[in-house]
């Protein structure tokens, strides 16, 4: 199996009510790859600058990331993004967001990444996309997530990615944006009408849905106090979702899509105990898998 | 087994984006009444006025609810609530509420009343449920809801309350409201202190949470488009879940308390898909078991 992710690289300075962390690595492709990692070999997608640290890099390839679609742009800064959470930990105001090299990225696959089987666009612009999918040799399932961003913004370029792409997972507020709908089942479904097979809404600490023309599954969050940063979650609850689902060679049935929920649920609540990938470089698998079967026991009746 | 409710009985008035209804029965004991029936009999306590009407008694009593309990004020007028709901169908504002003889309710148990095993002490002034203690010789199960206004308005009364109940039905906003935490897992542990063997956190759409002190339990809504009314949906959704501890004999294994969850989010489900009571009106303990057996393939894994 191969499962490619394309989306943005960053540097985060993120303030929370109780601590403050400048210039950590974030954005949606390192918080997937990392986080599908767990799950079987990766294949990363993006752009940096000059300020990239080699020592990501080499992260990466530990984890059995194959690195070499990331692009450097050797005069060039890496995005940046900035943002302050509320004492919720859910809403969160951009302080400043600088482009940087992402601003002008044409993603070029190199020739191992072009017969990808499992493919996800993580947030970024729907052009980005496009011109990945224009680079792929037919893969099994192609899934993209996105944000109000290019819902405002580049509504054609998105109306023309969601018609090629078998899912979409997007935030229970972009669903209602994208869709002028309230409630989030008459939203998906008007979605399914815009290209996708399947629509997943994801509703943060309320959990996730999956809606597709015969199936609905419906998994609440993993309950959790020690909430540390957010950010990344929705990209790390994807990369569980698409690594298990690549991991089962591409099922759609029932048991697998519930379960792909599951781990993408499990693995998000490991990411927001820490900030950028802490977390994550103190788990293994079995964490992972304990933890979904608590989630079970929590759950299932 | 008897399980016994007190609360208000109500004429609502009631605005939604589409429809409106003048005075049709409401008030948390109908709701749960009529809910808790599809389980088991039922012990209804509340205070109405001379406007009652008796088609509304006869109702409850086939559906095997003892009516006794309901005192009837001849120079009195029901309490009245009008309510209009936001375009979402979860926020809404309170246009009106006249209080009536619900402003001066001293509930009298009839003696039949006084040996109940479960115990629900729907939403009412504190108050109105410590005299109900005081009246009961020692209920297996006592279970109580509560509100902002009594958060705000009569704490001392609720904290006295929250000593003699073993669960605590809350809305998430008001488990924030009553601990002052925003994370609701903390809130509810936060309420466990303050007397309640368990908590049950009610999150509308999103689903509920159980908590006690070694346990959590976590169920998502079932998903639905026809929201035709949400009043009352979080009596329902307790009447479900008290009606299936008593019909199980009061047991609190994990399993009990996880098929409660679920029947009373069933429940509720059925009860928002109309006007007042009268969806309810419609169904059989069938149809409930059959969106059970919908709701398990939606989220078990």
């Amino acid at each position: 199996m191969s499962l490619l992710v394309v989306g943005s690289i960053a540097y985060d300075t993120i303030e929370t009510p109780t601590a403050r962390r400048e210039n950590i690595l974030g954005g949606s492709a390192p918080y997937f790859a990392y986080a599908a990692s767990f799950f079987g070999p990766v294949q990363m997608v993006g752009v940096v600058g000059a300020d990239w640290l080699p020592e990501y890099t080499e992260m990466f390839q530990k984890l059995g990331v194959d690195t070499s679609g990331i692009e450097i742009v050797p005069d060039g800064k890496t995005f940046r993004w900035s943002g302050k959470y509320h004492a919720n930990m859910n809403d969160r105001d951009t302080l400043d967001t600088q482009l940087n090299v992402l601003g002008t990225f044409q993603p070029k696959l190199p020739e191992n990444f072009r017969r990808s089987q499992f493919v996800f666009i993580a947030n970024c612009a729907p052009s980005t996309g496009l011109s990945v999918l224009d680079q792929l040799q037919g893969a099994d399932l192609v899934v993209a997530d996105t944000m109000d961003l290019w819902i405002n913004n580049t509504r054609s370029d998105l109306d023309a990615l969601m018609k090629r792409i078998d899912g979409l997972v997007i935030n229970d507020s972009e669903a209602k944006l994208l869709t002028g709908e309230n409630n989030v089942i008459t939203a998906a479904r008007k979605i399914l009408t815009m290209g996708p097979k399947f629509v997943i809404i994801k509703k943060g600490e309320h959990g996730a849905i999956f809606v597709s023309e015969y199936e609905t599954y419906v998994i609440p969050a993993f309950p959790t106090e020690n909430v540390v940063d957010p950010t990344g979650a929705g990209d790390s609850f994807a990369a569980g979702m698409m690594g298990y689902i690549a991991s089962q060679q591409g099922s759609l049935d029932g048991d697998t899509i519930k379960n792909a929920l599951v781990y993408g649920t499990i693995i998000a609540s490991f990411g927001i105990e820490g900030f950028s990938l802490d977390r994550y470089k103190e788990i293994n698998r079995s964490h992972i898998d304990e933890r979904r079967e608590a989630f079970r026991v929590m759950t299932t009746f």
